[in-house]
């Protein structure tokens, strides 16, 4: 996938224009496989890298294949996969939280990312080393993942200090879809619990998603993120748009209200052409924004670009 | 491209031997692709990433596609591009200054690049971050592009501090082409604008060319780089020849002059072996040459290889 | 390849647990292809990175072909080869030193490892930069590489304060093969010189491997690395075993004893299952084991995963 587009931002006395990598979808390249070994058994691997394509960097500097590595089994009993991999708060939250399209200008997205180690959400903390996963066998409606973390891979304890798990549940019923995620995460200080619950309904002439999330560590943060959006087919388009709002019962004058538009057209079934808006308020110590940030101040940020995937 | 040679170089009291990477052409791999959308259009992007063949190591510690990451749309209204691109300086300048093949053993290349941020050159400073491309579609004889580039792509200003612009044309007529360049990049002082000029004549028996261009910018540098260079067929081989000079009018004693012979010979279309020598001559407070160089010293450069292409 | 698998590990108060990336095969993707340039000439080269599938980070944080980068020519005259290569310690202990697989349970690879700057075994130190390769061409039951590098490219002398250079050769009558390896690096205080000798017998019921090195380095090291192996197959699967011993006339108590055990299970040609197990004994400055080490203290290491080559 490379997308880039041209974009402007404001927020008090700040101001961004240039180009930007991946509005819509983050740049990557990477391999994917898998084997049949008979007996219903298949063995799979994916290896998948970032980058910024403004300036061609790796969006990981000491990673090489900083969004997915491992290998796995998988057949009958489900499916188990060793290497860095994604946590059920990426796979799950993109089913629930995505009427605004990528990591960029989606508010539930860039609302839950400001918060420091919160990982259900579709960016970089999502992505955790040293997991196992297990993945449910299909079963009709009902779907569920785990993972569990040893985040530095060396301990001398039965857990180790910064290791994390995580487990999630979805379920389809006709144009209805729910789902829960539980995140615990070692931290510094203590560990950062975070707990979401989403859904979304389908009316054929929009789609409406919602989904509502916590995330506390003691003494740190004690944040909820409450998001709500709709997508509107129109011919070959579609319009997107969503609202957030993130509110900190631990820290003072910390909450934002995020509320994002998007275009869409899809000039083939790989290539598409989008603009996407955002306007972002924020209390006193609060700088939130998608592409410029000011203490207190509103962030206002457009883009129009191109993706094309290959 | 893969391409290594065994080099030897001296100037002064140093000399140089071992493993050179490139010095036909620098080592690169990538990927690139179009799709048609109908109606004349095509989406198009090129991801592509240089390294060095000695040693295994990138040719950017910090990007990962350093050549080149784009993507755009091209049509009858002619091409667009977003991302890392080259610049008019690197497509042109290969056009009129490229007797001795490469940015290795080249006169212009080599004696350009020594110039702090000149970028009329094949080499790495002619590659722009951020950078929006627009070029002209195929009208005959006569072709075109420009290119602007949002350096940081942040700032307060209207342009950013170091933001950079180029423009370039060539017109062939039977065997002669003609082209121009314009570069104006934002330097720490002031800014940088250099101008080219060259031309290529085609005898047949012999491919003549010669460029001339000039870098100024106020306080560090007053330069004028003038080339000459000549590619005889012989056989399945091919004799290159150049010589360059570059003139400093800011810099005293700052002047050098540079001769270049090459022999290359395809033992397939995608396979060539090469030699190539260079004699530089340098004032006493310049330093210049290919493979090894002293202050004041003259600089003699020998190198052996092959390059393959896939 | 990728490979991963979930490994424990205890010696003296220090643990491991966590996910293990390559215990069997070091994960690896690249490059390779050769061109038949006519009259049994070819060109051919490789391009190979490493990387860890546990957090997907390159091997190298500096080198992206960290494992092999080089173009060369083949024959009737045999096979010369630029770039970054394997010396022939690398490729000749691994034909009598691979009992055990891979770099990370073999004691031979793991235990002469611990040598600084020890290269004949299968690890990192056994890439050269800068190299000229030169191989025999086939000449029956006979085999033999030779090659040096400029280790930084760059040297006043002949000979450059950190080149090195190896041969080796290989005999092989029925069912027994023998060999021997030489490898000369300078270093820091002075040269390391380093002896292989090696055999494999293979009786079809089972297959004997043996090695006895030796690396010397004045004031440095003054090391003997002696290997013993068996590979049984049962099946489908393998059982491999082997017994390794460090001794250092140099150093007073830093030898070490170490004893692998391992079995491999293939689910198809391109998947393999196994666990593999280590248990090493350390003198009291000593400090030798696979997945965890303690000064003076035995080191017992487990792991089970999966392997697929792609």
């Amino acid at each position: 996938i490379v997308d880039a587009g041209i974009g402007y931002g404001k927020a008090g006395d700040t101001t961004f224009n240039g180009v930007v990598s991946g509005p819509y979808s983050a740049p990557r390249i990477g391999f994917k496989g898998s084997e049949d070994l008979g007996g219903g058994l298949k063995a799979e691997f994916a290896l998948e890298q970032g980058f910024s394509i403004d300036t061609g960097a790796p969006a990981s500097a000491t990673r090489q294949f900083h969004r997915q590595a491992w290998v796995g089994l998988s057949g009958d009993f489900g499916s188990v996969g060793l290497g860095r991999q994604y946590a059920p708060g990426y796979n799950y939250s993109l089913k629930f939280s995505q009427a605004v399209p990528g990591a960029t200008f989606n508010s539930q997205a860039f609302l839950t990312n400001s918060i420091p180690g919160a990982s259900i959400q579709p960016g970089t903390d999502a992505r955790w080393d040293n997991s196992i996963t297990y993945k449910l066998p299909k079963m009709g409606a009902f779907s569920a993942e785990a993972i569990y973390s040893f985040q530095t891979a060396e301990s001398g304890d039965d857990r180790g200090q910064d290791d994390k798990m995580g487990v999630a549940a979805a379920y389809a019923a006709g144009p209805v879809t729910v789902g829960a995620i539980y995140h615990n995460s070692r931290r510094a200080k203590d560990n950062l619990k975070e707990i979401y619950l989403g859904g979304t309904m389908d009316f054929g002439v929009a789609k409406l998603s919602a989904s509502y999330q916590t995330a506390k560590e003691n003494g740190v943060v004690d944040a909820q993120v409450a998001y709500l959006g709709v997508v509107v087919p129109v011919g070959k388009g579609k319009i997107h748009a969503d609202i957030g709002r993130l509110s900190d019962d631990e820290n003072a004058d910390n909450d934002s209200t995020s509320l994002s538009l998007a275009y869409t057209y899809g000039l083939s079934k790989r290539t598409t052409v989008y603009v996407m808006a955002n306007r972002t308020t924020n209390d006193d110590n609060a700088a939130r924004g998608v592409l410029a940030t000011d203490d207190g101040a509103a962030s206002t940020s457009l883009a129009a670009g191109l993706r094309h995937t290959f």
